[in-house]
C-alpha cells in the first residue's frame, strides 16, 4: 500500500458576512510524477497520488507509446521521489516531441481538423457497435458516480470517472486532473483485459475534445457527463461513432450525438 | 475583427423523465492554434477562438520564451489555418523540450518540490507587497465575474478569469481552457503595460498548482476562486507570498494563505 496521502488537513480562515474564525479543513493534494520510458524522461504528470500504476499504463497507451499492457517489461514507481520507471520490451520508436506535434495537413480528405495531434489520429479508433442504455439508467449512473466519491465531498477538488455497464459501476477513479482519472480507467482496462466497447464512461467534467479522444482511446461507446460538451468534441464523437450525453442533472439530460443508443421507450 | 465563432447552434435531443424532443442549443467551440516561434513549431493550444494575440503573448511569457512584449518583432495570426507566427528580435535560447522537463534536483535548499518544472522556477517570482481587500469586496468581485460572463450562461462550457482592483474588473476573459483565460490576462497586461501587483485575480475554476503559478507569473498578489485549492498550490502561495481565497459562495469564503491582506474590520 502507498504512503502517499490524497488529502491533508490545514488551518483555514473561514469568513462569512457576520463571523470569522480559523478552522481545520481537508485539502486535496497534488503530486508530480515523472515518467522515464526506457531510461529517458518522457513526461511529468501532476496528479492525485493514488492508482499510479494504472495512470502510467493508461497515459502511455493514450499517448501511443504502447498498445498493449504486454509491451511493458517492467514498471517501478519510486513514490518518495515521484518517479515512474517503465521499461518496454522494444525500443520506443517515436521521439517525445512527436507526440505534441500538430497534424498540419488535413487527412482523410476532410477539411475539418478534428484530429489536431498525430498521436490522437494514431490511437483513437471508431467504435463499431456499442450498447444501448435508457435515460433512467444514465441518470442513475451519474448519481452513483457522485454519491460514491468520498474525496470530492470532502474537498471539492477532484474529477471523477467511472466505467460502467448500464446497471452499475465496474471501475471508478478520482483525480485532481480530469485526464488522469480517465487514464487510470484506461490503464486498468489494459492491465486486466476488461472489455470497453460494451461499457459506458461516466465523467464529472466537461466533454472537451481531449476528453472525447480519451473516451475513444479507452474504447467506450457512450460517454455521460453532468456538464457541457464542446462543438469539436461533438464532431469527434460523430466521426468516432460515440454517443455523447451531457448536462445530466435533476432527471434531465441532453443527447448530442448517436442518439440511437439511447432507448426512449424502455 | 475575427470571423471565428465562440459558440455554434446544434440540434440536441433533450430528455426529461416525462418528455423528450429535439431542440436547438448553443454549444461552445474549441479551436486548435499552433504557435510557430521563429519558424519552429512551438506548441498547439486548444482554446476558445477569441483574443488570440493576448493568449499567444501570455503563453510565451508564462513558458519563459519572452519576458517582455517588446521582445516580439512580429506576431501574425492565420485564423483560417489556426496558426500563430511569432518572430522575436533575438533567437530563442531554450529548446522546446526544456520547458516540459522536470527539475529533478531540489533547489533553494528545500526538500519540497513545489516547483516541478524548470520554466516555472525561472518565471514565477514572489510578490513583494501587494494590496489589501475586504471580504465584502472579494464576494462582490466574484459576483461580478459570474454575472458578466455571457458565454458561460449560454453554454456552461467556459472558465472565466478577471484582473481586478478591489472596486471592480479591469480585464476579463473566458476560455474553454482554464490556463488560456489566465494567459489572455497575462498577455494583455504585458502588451498594455498594466501593473499587476496592485491587482486581484478572480477565477472561476479550482486553484491548482498550475493556476497558482500562472497567478504568480502574472504578478497578482491575491487570487480569488469560487472553487477548491490544492495543497501544492497553497504551498506555492506561501512561498510566493500570494493570498489564496477559495470557495467564495453565498457570502462565505475561505482564506488559505497570507490572510494579512484580507481586512476583517473594514
Amino acid at each position: 500500500m502507498s504512503d502517499l496521502t490524497k488529502t491533508i488537513r490545514r488551518s483555514v480562515l473561514k469568513i462569512s458576512t457576520d463571523q470569522h474564525g480559523w478552522e481545520e479543513d481537508e485539502i486535496v493534494t497534488e503530486y508530480p510524477l515523472t515518467i522515464f520510458l526506457n531510461d529517458e524522461e518522457f513526461a511529468t504528470i501532476v496528479c492525485t497520488p493514488a492508482d499510479l500504476e494504472e495512470m502510467v499504463i493508461g497515459f502511455l497507451a493514450a499517448e501511443g507509446a504502447i498498445k498493449q499492457y504486454a509491451e511493458i517489461k517492467q514498471l517501478t514507481i519510486d513514490e518518495g521521489q515521484g518517479f515512474a520507471y517503465v521499461d518496454l520490451h522494444q525500443e520506443t520508436i517515436l521521439s517525445q516531441s512527436f507526440y505534441s506535434k500538430r497534424r498540419i495537413t488535413s487527412c482523410c480528405g476532410k477539411s475539418r481538423q478534428s484530429f489536431y495531434f498525430f498521436s490522437d489520429a494514431r490511437t483513437a479508433k471508431a467504435v463499431e457497435e456499442g450498447i444501448t442504455v435508457t435515460p433512467v439508467q444514465c441518470m442513475s449512473l451519474m448519481k452513483d458516480l457522485q454519491s460514491s466519491s468520498g474525496i470530492h465531498r470532502q474537498t471539492g477538488g477532484v474529477h471523477n470517472a467511472a466505467l460502467c455497464t448500464p446497471d452499475g459501476v465496474v471501475l471508478q477513479y478520482s483525480d485532481i486532473g480530469r485526464h488522469n482519472a480517465l487514464d487510470k480507467i484506461y490503464g486498468e482496462c489494459l492491465r486486466k483485459g476488461i472489455s470497453t466497447e460494451d461499457k459506458i464512461l461516466v465523467f464529472s467534467g466537461r466533454i472537451s475534445s481531449e476528453v472525447l479522444l480519451k473516451a475513444a482511446k479507452i474504447g467506450a461507446s457512450i460517454i455521460l457527463s453532468k456538464s457541457a460538451p464542446t462543438e469539436l468534441a461533438l464532431q469527434l464523437a460523430e466521426e468516432l461513432n460515440i454517443t455523447a450525453v451531457g448536462f445530466i442533472r435533476n432527471d434531465k439530460m441532453n443527447v448530442y450525438t448517436n442518439a440511437q443508443r439511447i432507448l426512449l421507450d424502455a
